[in-house]
Parts: structure tokens; sequence; C-alpha cells
């Protein structure tokens, strides 16, 4: 049972595109994203539309940055952290694409990226776009309180990121004088619990599902942690990070040299509020297309590994009492022939 | 931008299995399931813990089914109704396999088998499961009131179908003596909103995603419906399967002497207070690993188009006075060389 794909024809990620809120915007990487905002609300009627907005024009500029005309892309793969995906229903609809709905809560930028690597390597599609997205606002309000009401949270907790991150997967190289960045390949996650229950504390409980995947990405490839350039994750922030360093030492693999989390970078967490960082599926999605690819476009790194983390988190699950299970993918992302 | 792929290797389904709740056991259907029940809990704690009970009990015997041993399965690709997948998440962590969690409402049966046969197809693994489940209670609860209400529904409602469908989907013909069932193909669907927002009406919300596919489906393969044994919809229910007979029929494709819809068949539609039919993602998956399956095994039928239908409603966005987008997807199942 190999989690590892290793790409025989390799797929590139030929552009991307990243719409961030008000927050993001101000915070340490608000230069790198494409499109930023006063307004969280985009112009819309409530949360939920100003997410899908978010989406729409994130995937619009994506695919204007790639050069690929909009009949020439074979189809989306994207999902949100909404109920039945709501805020991709809405933001895609219009778009018209093939569509395949993927949840993986926060680590759906890993596997919208790996679903679509593989219709795309596998030469179903020439090109796929992967897209996520997650808002502060609908995030608040389905898995905690209202903003209205004020609610104190916990240092544990992180802060759901309000943004839209989208890239054009593509089978062919434009032979363009950039640097072309390949997806090698993907290490799919398994679910990982580990009984944690609070969900102030995700962190925590997305730490082992992190781990392992890092560890069956390595060990399944006969990796070190050195042929990496960075090893990112998602959104454990300050507390999960430590835990997954921990975790890692304990197996006698040190990443601490290398390791980056989105939820870390994405705020700057002495004076932005943000607790232990940020999280949802937008906090990989931006950071990934905004710092990391154009790190490895610029040659600043050469190979990284990406590994959005998610936290499959119901309140009706919690609410029964239940643990809080977790999932993440890994993607490795090499720039350079 | 096509929608349709068709397989150079075609991926065999090899073994499937179903669960079914007590109503669906007493169903026309009830003899081709494989496990059914009076039990509609599961002897679980909740109604959530008995759709993820029905999960592992459908995985583990379609597993057993299929000879492959369980670490010769590549991964599970699977969702459900329920917000975050939480009938999933809980229904597979324990069977520890790479996972892939996908949506598409009462579609994602076809959208499961779709990614599931690509991945099997390209050869990135050789055993992989597709898998869904509804549970009535869970998606009451959800969707629409608490069963303890007693509320009434129209009679253009649909009732959502307890059970859980799961598929092995493989590269190689095991060499048995059973004819064997080939994916040929998939069309994957578009997001298609006619503004529909009636939650009661599903079917009509679904039936011009379930006309957008077939018509795709048709003209992309220069395919006639004739082509086909049966072209089976998942759970437009009576009003939804009159209003796709209509589309088609005004394009003019006539599908009226080779129509199914999983959502008719399911219930004794006189007797059983089913309303319009049968519905939810248990509804295509249960009806295909009981009836239609046998039947390309059985030799009954050579080539069906099976459609599942998925109305992407959340009861978020029809709060917030929004329409009902849908989405299906067509896979082409064919027994025989």
């Amino acid at each position: 049972m190999k989690q590892s794909i290793m790409f025989k024809n390799k797929p590139l990620i030929k552009s991307w595109a990243s719409v961030a809120g008000k927050k993001e915007s101000e915070g340490p990487l608000g230069a790198y994203f494409d499109v930023t905002t006063d307004d969280d609300m985009f112009s819309g009627k409530n949360w939920e539309q100003a997410e899908s907005r978010m989406q729409t024009e994130a995937v619009k500029k994506a695919i204007s940055k790639s050069g690929v005309g909009t009949n020439d892309i074979g189809g989306i793969v994207a999902g949100d952290l909404l109920g039945q995906l709501m805020a991709t229903s809405f933001g895609i609809s219009q778009l018209q694409f093939p569509f395949l709905g993927v949840f993986g809560a926060c680590s759906t930028m890993g596997e919208s990226i790996a679903v679509a690597s593989m219709i795309v390597s596998a030469g179903f599609s020439d090109n796929v776009i992967a897209m996520t997205s997650s808002h502060f606002a609908t995030a608040e309000k389905q898995f905690r309180f209202p903003l209205g009401y004020g609610n104190q949270r916990p240092l544990s907790a992180t802060t759901t990121v309000t943004g839209s991150g989208a890239v054009v997967i593509s089978s062919k190289d434009d032979n363009s004088n950039e640097t072309p960045i390949f997806i090698e390949g993907i290490t799919i996650g398994k679910i990982e619990d580990y009984g944690v229950k609070d969900s102030n504390n995700m962190g925590a409980a997305m730490a082992p599902a992190a781990y392992s995947v890092i560890m069956a990405n390595l060990k399944e490839n006969e990796f070190v942690a050195s042929d990496y350039d960075c090893i990112i994750t998602g959104d454990l922030g300050v507390v999960g990070g430590k835990i997954l360093n921990d975790m890692l030492l304990h197996s006698g693999v040190d990443i601490t040299e290398r390791y980056m989390d989105c939820g870390v970078e994405i705020y700057n967490l002495n004076s932005q509020d943000a607790h232990s960082g940020g999280s949802g599926c937008g906090c990989s999605a931006i950071t990934l297309c905004g710092l990391i690819l154009g790190r490895l476009r610029r040659g600043e790194w050469k190979k990284v590994l990406f590994v959005p983390t998610g936290a499959l988190l119901s309140t009706v699950s919690l609410h029964e009492g239940n643990t809080i299970p977790a999932i993440a993918h890994a993607i490795i992302l090499k720039g350079g022939k």
C-alpha cells in the first residue's frame, strides 16, 4: 500500500494566482499576492459570496497568466471548508469547466494538486486547474461562533486565512525563459487520529498526519530530509509545528533547519493578533501561490516538499464527543529541469 | 474543453458490496444487497456513527469479495453528504488507506469512480476503492428537519437512502469465469444552475446537470442513445426523471425506452411512502452495487451509462436565498470483453 507516486511524465505548474483578504494583505507576505483588498466582503452580499468571488478571481487570474486559452482548460479540481463545498459551487459555476469537488479540510490544496497532477501526468488532459479558498468569517460562522459574538479564542487557536489560490497544471513546457516548476511526485495521506478533541488546538490534531505523510514520502522514495531545501506544512501553527518537529526528531528525522509552516509565515504573530498562526484551505494555497512558487521560479529554492495539513473537523462530530481526525498530502515541487 | 475520457487501459470493477437500511431492504431491490438490517442505527450511538459503520462494512465486504489483499489496495476515493464528509472521516479512518475525499452531493459515486478509474487506468495503482454512503436520518437532520419534528414533505421531495456502496476498481482481469465489467470511459460533469430554489424539488434542480452530461457523453464520443442498454440516473426521482426526458427529447434524443432512475427503482413508490423516490449518495451507490453490476455480470445488460446526479445544496446558501447548483458525472460500464 504505497502512498507515493513519482511521475514519469512530470506535470508543470504553469501559472498561479492568489487573492488575499485585508489582514493577509497587511501581513509579511502581502507583497507577494496578485490581488489584495481592503474589503473582506469583496463587494458581495454576504461572507460566503465574498469567498466565492475570491475563487472566481483567483481562477481567472491564473488562467490569464498561463497563456492557455479558456477552451484548452480540461477541468478544475477544487474545494473549500464549508459544508457541501458551498463557496466552490458558486465560485466556479459560471466558469463552466468540468469539475471534481474535493474535500480534505485545510489539506485541500494538496489534494486538488494531487488529483489534477495525476490527470495531467496520465495524459487525460493537458491543462487542469487546482484551486481552493477559505474565509475567516465563513469559517468562524461555521465552526466556532458568529463574529458578532466577539468570542475569545485561546492562544493555541489558529486564524482562518481569507484568501484563494489557484494553479494551472500543464503537461507541456511553454518554452519560456523562466525556470519551469515540475510536480515530481505526490504522497497521498492517510487519516491519522491521535484522539485530540480540542477544536481550538487543531495544530495538535494535524501534526500526526503531517508526520505520517512526511515519513512515508522520505521512506518510500529513499529520500533524506536534506534532499529538500524546505519542508512546508500548511497550517500547523506554532503549537502544531513544534509537535511535528518533536515527532520527527523522535524518529531520527531532523527537519528543523529546513522547516516552514504557511500558518506561521502568513501573519506577523507579534502584532497581528493571529494567535497560533493562520489556517484554512486558503492559508497554504495563497502561501504557495505567493511566496513558495515565486522562490522556486527565481531559483532561490530548487526542491521543496509542500504538505498542506487538514483537520477533518465537523461541528456535529465534535458536539457528539468525537475526536478530530486529520490528513495531509505531500507534493514534491522542483524548479528547473 | 472535452468532458469525456475514453480509457486505453480499461479498468475493471472487480468486486462490489452494498449495505442497506431497513426501508431499502424492504424495497424491490432488497434481495440484491449484501448486507441488510432491521436496525438503522447499526448498533451505533448516533446516526452519524451508523452511517460510518455502513461504510466500513461495505468497504470490507467489497475487499473480501475481490480477492485482493488489503495490502494491495492502493487507496480509497470516497465521500458523503455530510458537512466536512464526517461519515467518511470516521468510516474509513481505521482502514488506514491513502484517502482522497470527494464531494459531489448525490453524484459522489460517479465522481469517486471517475477519479479511482483514472488512477488505475494510468497505472498509478492496481487497486483503488470507490465508495460513498448516505443515511436518511443524518441527511434530514442536516438539510431539512430533525426526525423528531415529524415534519411533512411535499410529494416532489425525495427520500434519502440509508445505504453504502463500495467497488474495487482494478487494472487486471482476475481470469475468473465470470464476465468482466470494464469502465470504458467517463464524462466529467459541469455545474448547471437553472435557478431552482426549492430544496424539496431537487429532481428539478438536478435534471439539467444530467441532461448536460448525457449530451456531452453522446456528442463527444459520437454515440447514440441506443448504444446503451440502459441510461441510469442517480436520484432524479419521478419528477426530475420526467424533466430530463423532456429536455433530451427537445434536443432530439429519445432515451425513454432505455431510461432508469435509481431513486425510482429503490422503493415501491406505491406503498413505501417515499414520495418522488430515493436520493442521496447511497441511492445510486447501492443500486449500482446491488442491481446494476449484477445485471452486467449476468450478461442481462452489455453496456450502460451510469449517471449519478448531485444537487449541490447547502442550507447556508439556501437560507441566503440562493439557487441549487447541480452536477452529474457519467460512467460507461461494459460487461464482457
